[in-house]
């Protein structure tokens, strides 16, 4: 079926392809070209991120974080079950078990509280998910991960130009906090290259060697550096370069970051006023931004009592051409892990899987289709 | 140092931007969009292959291949020491052992000779690459495969457009040969996208679970042709699709690919003509393509009798702003595995880390600027 109005629409800022066929005629598209190192140095700068190096994908920085934290069989990692799959298979991959956690009840972030009592001798790494761009309680987090001398990995995947204000009042972008940090730069985030992601490296401990992984476990940026005479095979690794192509599309984009985050807050705003008191009539739950979180509009969702409340707004919303999507089959039941989980109950992971649903949100959605999309809602429960 | 003649130099066939522009229209640019199917049904259809699944990387498909022959620790893989780092990373980030074969006499592809006393109870498999776009012999490599029952995959990262004849007169595309085959699409080689790659899935049992490794280990694509009703974590895997950005640059390359390689065998030809009888005065040694092989001009290498020769070539080429480069340090004294191999000498292979050396080789290239890497190359020695 084809809608009116998609769930997305990645849209052109205007100067993407001047960009990329600057890429080409400067004789470069191979990855670390110009646009890599500029997309890296702006959001090094814009962000306070460390060491920020491009990949061709989110789930691909991912598996870098996994190999740099030296992941092996049998070590544990900390993660919400209400995640992408990706936020599992990196570990995964590497022979991690994962040991999931479950939602909070107030949004579908991970319950800080419960991470405590997860923690093992085998714990390596906490992976908190910043679900919609909102933060996790990271005061708490980081807390327990010192605490426990494990390390924390940022599922930043939805979260760029989005903060969280510590305990000391002090303001940090996502991605800027953890060990490490993963961003997603797939055609469905506020940012986009199509597919893409970043590795943030905080850590200072682990940016040389990131560099090597990266460039498929060669020091070949050492020796364009002139720190060694030749360049070979120094250790694991693999092709996680994207083109400059992406590169300099993704550079675009993030000229426009601004004008782009504008549009859509004032999208998620629409959503939020025009749909406050029906919802509460409903006991629908609406997002909530905690007071140490800004909101980066990555996002609109519902959170409904049942799965069949649920199925009737998806269909309203199809009878009037709008698609509406819900995601993240929990991970603890998904037919790969089902068995391979230590049998925890995660309740809140299940409700939002059975009950979420998110709406439409795009820079080039009109008002004119937000009006007709909260009145669909609104008339169909 | 910037070179009047570099080594290598993208280009534009003229419809990249235009088909970039149109897949963002398009309203998809994520993986697995119109121009990736285009691409993969168009190099089905043209050199036979089974299933293609574009990639990130030829190192992505490489990492894909070795998922689905399910390489575990231990395992041994055959392949030549005389190649790039990812052939041998890809397997030895699931475990493996490399078992490394040196190379010919006459050229750099590995010796199928020496093959058969390498095989053990633990190999998995043969990786041939057909270097410089030559194919091996593949009917001596497939007999020795099919007798030990391991798997030939075939890095064709080089061999886009190229043939093999096999005994019985059949002409077959490299990558159509072996169980699986893996190519590159990096800005260095024929047909390219900046980084990109394609996995060929010859074997058709490795077909559906290729398509679940490819999309992140999940039964998104049987979802989407309703197969099953919703869709989940089944497996592991990673996000190996590129971009549709990606796949529409390379739509527009292999539109023109006709027109890219004669004009690539015309600057082969012309070095080799031009250069033989020089060469056959000092011992040096050109390129050979076997009878059973086709050129598709990938690459155009001299075989200087020394290091020291091969130096003063490049410094004279240097002098008159031209870059040549050589590649390749035998993976078998890298540092990564020099601990870890067997011992074995490969004389072959270390010959050719020190005397090979690729000349200038792309589309742009001018007669002129041929004819002065000519005259400069004669006159230096």
């Amino acid at each position: 079926m084809n809608y009116k109005t998609p769930f997305n629409k990645p849209h052109l800022t205007g100067s993407e392809l001047d960009y990329i066929s600057d890429a080409v005629t400067s004789g470069k598209i191979s990855g670390n070209g110009k646009y890599t190192v500029m997309c890296q140095e702006l959001m090094q700068k814009k962000y306070g991120f460390g060491k920020c190096l491009l990949t061709t994908s989110c789930t691909d920085a991912l598996e870098m974080a996994a190999i740099l934290i030296d992941v092996k069989p049998g070590d544990e990692i900390i993660m919400p079950s209400y995640t992408f799959v990706s936020t599992a298979n990196a570990f995964v991959l590497r022979g991690a078990k994962i040991v999931f956690v479950d939602s909070r009840k107030d949004r579908p972030g991970m319950d800080e509280d419960l991470i405590q009592q997860l923690i093992t001798k085998k714990t390596k790494a906490i992976v908190p998910v910043h679900y919609a761009g909102v933060s996790c309680d990271m005061d708490k987090i980081m807390e327990v991960a010192d605490a426990h001398n494990v390390f924390v990995i940022e599922d930043a995947a939805q979260a760029i130009d989005s903060y969280y204000t510590d305990k000391y009042g002090n303001k940090k972008a996502l991605g800027s906090i953890g060990h490490m940090a993963t961003f997603s730069f797939h055609e469905t985030k506020n940012i986009i290259s199509g597919e893409g992601g970043m590795l943030v490296i905080n850590d200072s401990q682990f940016k040389e060697r990131a560099e090597i992984i990266w460039e498929k476990g060669t020091n070949r940026s050492s020796f364009f550096r002139g720190e060694v005479d030749k360049y070979g095979w120094v250790d694991i690794g693999s092709s996680f370069l994207p083109s400059d192509i992406i590169a300099a599309f993704l550079y675009a984009q993030l000229e426009s970051i601004e004008k782009i985050q504008n549009r859509r807050i004032e999208i998620w705003k629409s959503y939020s006023i025009n749909l406050r008191e029906w919802a509460s009539k409903n006991r629908i739950a609406l997002p909530i931004v905690p007071e140490f979180a800004t909101n980066n509009a990555h996002m609109f969702y519902l959170v409904f009592n049942n799965i069949e409340e649920r199925t009737t707004v998806i269909n309203a919303l199809k009878k009037e051409g709008i698609l509406s999507v819900f995601h993240y089959l929990s991970l603890h039941k998904s037919p790969f892990y089902e068995l391979k989980h230590d049998g925890r109950e995660l309740p809140m992971s299940d409700h939002y899987t059975n009950c979420l649903l998110r709406l439409p949100m795009f820079y080039n959605l009109s008002d004119n289709e937000i009006q007709l999309i909260i009145k669909t809602i609104t008339k169909s429960i």
